[in-house]
């Protein structure tokens, strides 16, 4: 029978030397743990002591405990009775009334905005952030408004379709949920929630490497048709990103491997390294820092600190390759890969030398949370179309970023984009209505995305086309300096 | 003898199995009614045993309720004095000066912020409302100002006119009301205080087919050579609208029929949506969902509601298409044909074609109340320039939205328009001030624009030309893709 | 003697049929010259039987009221004990304090807002006003700061000088005073205030022809070297002109005649037009109106009222023709003639075909107060530079409008303009600080200009040239359509 | 043995007959050297009779007493107990509480506003104060954001170096620390404390001519591989360059000489101005007053004073020459020059000719406190590129204005600019937190330098090029006129 501690002794091993946690009424001794923490040994030892639990849950899939901790580490029980009360928060500061019924909220920016004042600051600061000055991000909004829509007129438009096919699989909406971590932060239905709603739609959902449920979870309870993906961050103990697809393949709701590039070191989002310094008794080293851990050689004056974005990247393996980890992912998995974060026509054209095993490419700036000032997935889908439009044929292309309007979505489609995701406005569906908050984002983009074809006169999905959009002013600001293509076929031919 | 009920009576019949309403006095028997209303059964439903007038009043021309009900609908009359008193408002909020006089407003900017704050939150909603994120609206406007005006001076400029022709006939302004509705909902001067104001100018105005006047009541003081052109939108049921058009057939003041392509469904116009909720017991379907009448299948998140935009939608045919409609309404009229709405030179092309019974076209993406981010008319009449200037030759061209200076009006006069329509400011100035508030606005743009073609050393409107106006800004815009025009030409000369 | 009135008397005659007024102490009875001002009836009846010397005394010139009034129009003297006292104005409303020292001021706009503060709300609605929405009034500021300088290092720039000729005399300053109306509004120093600044630096003034002061008074002190030039408005009774001609002649500081032609009618001038209403008893028609003189054809509803800039035109003659003008100025004065207010390449090019009467141009909006959206200066010299650079050979070129700083007199030099004109500045000047206020607006622009000519490395005037401004941005907004240059020179080869 | 004083007596003298001040403790009777004073006799008039040390300390080097003045000027010490007691400020008006640490300050902008508070109006004023209206100044920031990034993926991004070579001279960082002058405004460390923080990173310092200290103590503690410039500003009085380098001559730790071209007269630096004349007796005079010295010509109206930034320029020469300066400059040093303020391609194609003597060149606008609506660096590389890229080749390339990013130096670098320099970045850092706040903006630097590389997929810094940003927008506003290169390189070969 296991042992009953009371939190009086728990509270005594609160030190690197001995460093107890209490989570979900069980005690740990994790003081063997500390050094190969993924997130890092001191966001444990500012919880050491303690009951870590409210801070722990919603961002670990259950079973990561059990995977990472030898089962002697779980020392007993706690005894509840000896816990800390915790104070009630002051009335004034949270208001009692809940947050509006989500069928009136009529756009993505009301629900936005209804959602940041559900979640903690800490969930907020996590998905608002992106780097540095927030350029990427802005710019991902504003690019779709400098796009005007060509409406033709005087056709039928009593009849409009969404559906179409993701790599042959029939989906009800051109637009699907992207890989965005934590659900559970903003609302505990998390990313089975998500996907509850997205079988409401037939909707496409990508679950993201760091969701905080198992696949399993998430996948439970999918329709038969429903389409899912799963994203890969490649760890650098290959041994857990192994397991993990051998656990992916088993799932037959997966369709596709997502392969996330556009973050192969984390992006400086200083709200949330904010957030996490306010509560921290001490700073730890900020952005590059975390990726590189070789920082003895320049002074202490490091500050920031790891928000939630930082921990998440710990363990992701900065040295992918395509003429590595494509065949190491060949070996261990047989669905289809979809790379995800391309910001040129060069690697979208590098990326279509690699079929049949790539079908898809995601173009994206990872929502602006990489690296400032990078384009908006529309430029490099434009200079797709103007340096090598062939790459058109040969893969899908995907786009996220900025998405608030249907029209954005028509006129990323217009420009031959397969599907378009959606980010944070999934997040902040779930944060401001649980299932029903997804669905109501889902529906509001569907409803003003049909709206918009109907203005152009388009019936379905396939009928749009670069006809329908005035790209002008776009297209003056993409690249046009010289072309990597020419030395990437020469490379190629000299390789066959 | 007319049975009289008392108000207690009624009230109990405020249920779906038995609805009763109150109008000017009469008690009517709505039931059957209901699932016929175009604007649907949920608006009637929540004025259910109560006194509708005030509501139904002002957006509803006389007539209509003698054309939907059966005489036996028609229950008897109420007794005054059983009606609740209404509540006087408290004195404070309603202050009790009323508008300035309009000769102190000087432009057309001071005559919205009067009208603004004259006018109820539901006419102020339906009147400035505008799609999405009002970007076309707001653009309307901008894109004149980036258009710059090329003075010629030291020539004589005594004498200047501002009368032209509109399909032959003479008018005294270049400039015109266009068609929009519920005018008695600003003013209970209404369309037929537009077309008094118009008489004292000569100038024309073009008859909203959702009026809140009979066309007869607006025509019916008009001047002997005082112009009208009659809106259509086209009904699902076609025999509701031929019964219009024999209507209009037989008042001479109406030169013209046009026939509205640019919102074949509604926009997405949030404002009156969100006005409308405020007042609503219960949500009802949004956007798309209006026209469709199929959303069965996706869960019941959709909220929203209908604006009075969206009531003014229901029974509007969108299958319109040019081989079928054309020849339906050459049955049924000899007017020659205006159409509105073109917002690409493929569409205007296609418009030159189908002449002599088409005569004109009106560029317009409807105020920016249908697609958010189409472009303003003066892209497309640069387009039309561009790409197929011959279609000038063929049809006269007419522009609106965006108009606020006389500046304005003459710079779409020098690209080409024959003349250029004014919606919302129109109903602004009937709202600032009835029918000498109208006068005011159309005085206003008078002298501005006679200002305007002095100062570029121009007599008359035939003498502006491009030479007047330095487009350069917004040329560097509009659509540079390729042309459907070829392929439009092919099939054209394969039809022949 | 004399016969001498009590004010009681005075005011019985304050109607259409008795209008007698006060000014500088006499009485005068103005019954007969109402239908005869040039600033209307209405403006004389609101002063009717009152003491209107000082709304009188800051617009008119001395002598005028000779001129106008026949010597039995003066009925005797006033009993000044009679007159009502003058309520001294409330203490908090006026700081006991005066402006800050002119020395204290560091740039212009300082100085702006110094006599902002300074001068009544009329001199403030008068000289800032601008027509429609001030856009071309900001542009002309704008403009500058979109063109960029290129300094040139590494040479010597100990000496500088800014010394320079307008048609063939020395001036100490590449800028002058424009002609801007209405001086004594803003400080009783007036015009000849500016002149004797003006004297200290060896600058140019050009007295506008509604200046507050004569001629004759503003010329009397000069410098035997001092340069200016004369600002004419035809008057529709050539009469007049014609004597003030003949007056100018005589003047040897007068060196040529400026023919303005930018403004044949007035601009629609709001912020004027508001301050006057706001102390009229009963409104004036406005903006074209008063050029007019016709509109009884339409119905009553104009208002607006003729602001201080409305007034000052009465009477200016709106037929001024190439043909006709030119050789009529011929018969009355040897004296070269500068043109301004041109604001295209053609009517430059236009010009240029008469030398050698004419000699210079102004490019000239009038400082955004006659046609809105009109091209700042900069935008018509560079306009001249691309379409038919051989008129900077033929005249002298001149440029005003929205000078603020050093550096945008040099981009102006730069590009090919003798001099720059100060309007409003000047004003603004006069106003915080009287002469010393001119004084130190000439002098922060001096010194603003040699700093910026010895950081281009240049060391006069002459030595500025397009090679030192980077227009880009600018030569991206200028006209490119079809010149109407071909037409001027085959209808100027046909007439010879 | 020294007299003493006491106060009273040393109170006497303040008037320009006889002027002594106290300086560290010590009477010194300065009326002899009122007149050769740099900074001007007023400055030292307004401190006569009193204890200048407060004012004299922070913007002197230690060692310039003795130079300048005679040691007889000395007469003796002041009792301290004789002299006023300053009065405490009052506690409300200074903040108890110091600046936050430095390490939780995540970017440059939160430093900047960090030192705003704690350093004197007067160092802020200096610090921050840019020419006119800062236009430079701010487009030096936004030019950098108008350029994107163009990241290449898939690519191992573990490894990532930031060292480079400056001049064949290993350092740590791509970026250095400008010659930015009065460090010890700011903070008593000092340029000294630069260094002191440059050496933890192995980073290039360039001693301002105007440094608070004397370049030996800056060096002082230099580590054996620091690499130094100096920057001198060449001296009416030519002996005193001379003696200067003779001095630098000697300091191993110097490496080469940077000649500023960029202000060969001061700009106008209004905040700079606004503050000095705030604590003024009496206005001096302005701008190119200081440097010209004959303003006899004109009114006394000048006003504006000599901030800080103005009493610098003092005794420096503007009338270098290519031709004569360099061959001087070659008489006295051996070392490098490396020429500091070139802003047009034609400056730095000249520059190219005079190698081997001249081994780089700073682009630089002087951080937009020279001349106003000068071009940023970035401008000026951009035209290189275009016009001369053989430049590139023959000299290294420098810029520096408006870094506050990483994102910004590695889109310098990318163009092919060798390092950057940073300016009021170093000051900020300093005047936040001494040593340690310069620290922390050389390590926040490099952190984001570091991201940016890795997400571009770069390892170090000679691996970035052209290709790895999109100029598009910048490139459409550089200069596209006549380039003087034809006539410089013939004139270059009349010469051979």
């Amino acid at each position: 029978m296991a042992k009953v501690f009371d939190a009086a002794e728990v509270a005594k091993h609160n030190t690197r030397e001995s460093c107890w946690v209490v989570l979900y009424g069980k005690v740990y001794d994790v003081t063997d743990f500390l050094s190969s923490h993924p997130g890092g040994a001191k966001i444990i030892l500012k919880l050491a002591g303690t009951d870590a639990t409210e801070e722990y849950d919603p961002i670990h899939p259950p079973g990561i405990l059990e995977e990472e901790l030898k089962p002697e580490a779980c020392l007993g029980t706690i005894d509840a009775k000896t816990m800390p009360k915790e104070e009630p928060a002051p009335e004034t500061s949270e208001p009692a009334q809940g947050p509006p019924p989500v069928e009136t909220l009529l756009n993505l920016d009301e629900i936005e905005e209804v959602a940041t004042k559900q979640v903690s600051q800490k969930a907020w600061a996590y998905y608002s952030s992106a780097s540095d000055d927030k350029f990427s991000k802005h710019f991902n909004n504003r690019i779709y408004q400098s796009i005007l829509l060509r409406p033709r007129v005087f056709v039928d438009c009593s009849r409009c379709e969404l559906d179409t096919t993701i790599l042959g699989h029939k989906v009800g909406l051109p637009f699907f949920i992207a890989p965005a971590a934590m659900a559970r932060l903003g609302h505990p239905a998390g990313e089975a929630g998500m996907a509850e709603a997205c079988r409401s739609f037939g909707a496409m959902q990508i679950i993201s490497n760091n969701a905080s449920m198992t696949p399993e979870q998430i996948v439970k309870d999918a329709a038969p048709d429903q389409v899912f993906g799963w994203q890969l961050y490649v760890q650098i103990d290959r041994k857990k990103s192994e397991a993990m697809l051998a656990r992916i393949n088993k799932l037959k709701a997966i369709k596709f491997i997502v392969l996330t590039l556009d973050a192969p070191v984390p992006g400086k989002r200083e709200d949330d390294e904010r957030n996490s310094m306010a509560g921290a008794a001490a700073p730890v080293p900020s952005g590059v820092k975390a990726a590189e851990r070789t920082s003895d050689d320049t002074p202490d004056v490091s500050g920031g600190s790891g928000g939630v974005g930082q921990q998440l990247f710990a363990g992701t393996d900065p040295s992918l390759r395509w003429q590595d980890t494509l065949p190491w992912l060949a070996q261990h998995t047989d669905l289809p890969i979809v790379l995800k974060g391309l910001q040129t026509h060069e690697d979208a054209y590098l990326a279509s030398l690699h079929t049949p095993q790539v079908k898809g490419i995601i173009l994206s700036n990872h929502g602006g949370r990489a690296l400032d000032t990078a384009p908006p997935a529309v430029h490099t889908l434009l200079e797709i179309r103007k340096y090598c439009p062939e790459v058109l044929d040969k893969l899908e292309i995907y786009v996220d970023g900025g998405i608030r309007r249907g029209t954005d979505i028509v006129k990323a489609l217009c420009l031959g984009a397969k599907a378009v995701g959606l980010g944070r406005a999934a997040l902040w569906g779930l944060a401001a209505g649980g299932v029903d908050g997804v669905r109501r984002t889902l529906q509001i983009l569907a409803d003003e995305s049909k709206t918009c074809m109907r203005l152009l006169g388009v019936e379905n999905v396939d009928s749009l086309g670069p006809q329908h959009v005035n790209t002008r002013m776009a297209e003056a600001q993409i690249y046009d300096g010289p072309s990597g293509l020419d030395s990437l076929r020469q490379a190629f031919k000299a390789r066959l």
